[in-house]
């Protein structure tokens, strides 16, 4: 997962909102662009929100960013994708990306926590009626999944493009939150018997396993060899 | 992650709605209570959605489940939490879980796809307010992250549980989604020179790290040295 090339200037920060500056521990909350794409570009699905008659609902899917725009693609029946509307006033989404990093065992059960990055962006979220454009969000989209990996496959052809609906969010309502570090314990509880401290969960590729009708002599990419 | 004991019979199934029949690839919809519980289980964060201003917010969050309910807990001051309100309407809310479990590669760019599980709850989200009811649902949270470390640490005291509100979730309008198996390319791209195949991804602890302060003596538990 990667972003394209980059032109934000280190400095650059989104700006904070009512709804981006959390009421809670706002210590943990960051508006650096550089660091809300890493987390961005790292997670392979999203949580799509948006409201339905009055309810929300919330989808998994996944996703692509260029510069200061997200793409999320699908069938142009799905629900979501037909709510965007045709060159309408768009669809108020709330896109959300986590990445749980580790456990964290307190000796209290009160001070058990994760260590996470997550980002949340807040907007409206539009048909991608241009055809260039829509080319480069599916790029995107699959070079999201693996770099590098649209180079190395079969692009969309007219009746791919056709049924596939593509959404823009652009980032701009955005913040990260995030918790590291190690054990909150009360003083008065250091003492206990019980173990305390914090456990990395581990992220990676297996093995890859070939399709049973891969053209003979084609070789596993450098590309998923990386851990 | 683990439920507790289960009471449900294999055969036992959440009931279709409209909200839970997908409009797209129904085949991949699951409504069985055992595999719904079983992604819920061992999945580390929802990701919580509730409309806020007529527009969507969605949140990650840690959650439990005893039996058919779901708690998600948080500080009495939080937003969501404060919506909820005192025996009062409940909030709407969407609840979803989600796991990527592999990489799909296909020759095609627009066949490439991710294998997952993934749960979603609509519903009614209320206060806990029995204090035995708010008890089990913090065990419940503690042994979601680490099964059975709620036997394994100081409980929350008097003052704790008055700064934590916890609000339940009934499993009722639930549906489960998923993708598994390998690359489905057209028959005319299968002697493309690309490598198609699926790529599993990893999980598991990575190497505990015990806190500075550890009380000397102090071992690392069995529960810790699990895959």
């Amino acid at each position: 997962m990667q972003g394209t090339q980059e032109t934000t200037s280190p400095s650059a920060a989104y700006t904070r909102t009512d709804r981006t500056v959390p009421t809670r521990s706002p210590d943990r909350a960051a508006y650096d662009k550089e660091l809300v794409h890493a987390i961005l570009d790292q997670a392979y699905v999203c949580h799509l929100g948006f409201v339905r008659d009055g309810a929300p609902v919330v989808l998994p899917t996944l996703y692509g960013r260029v510069g200061e725009r997200l793409y999320v693609h699908g069938s142009t029946g799905s629900r979501p994708l037909r709510m965007t509307g045709q060159a309408g006033p768009g669809l108020p989404v709330c896109l959300t990306v986590t990445h749980v990093d580790a456990l964290v065992l307190a000796r209290s059960a009160f001070h058990h926590s994760i260590n996470y990055r997550s980002v949340v962006v807040h907007g409206v979220a539009h048909d991608v009626t241009d055809p260039e454009e829509k080319r480069l969000a599916l790029d995107a989209l699959v070079d999201h999944v693996v770099p590098g990996r649209s180079r190395d496959s079969r692009p969309a052809n007219r009746k791919e493009l056709a049924a596939t609906a593509v959404i823009r969010l652009d980032l701009d309502e955005v913040s990260a939150k995030f918790r590291t570090g190690g054990v909150d314990d009360e003083p008065e509880d250091l003492a206990l018997p019980h173990w305390a401290g914090v456990v990395p969960l581990r992220k990676g590729y297996g093995t890859p396993v070939p399709a049973a009708d891969l053209a003979p002599g084609t070789e596993l990419p450098d590309y998923l060899t990386m851990p």
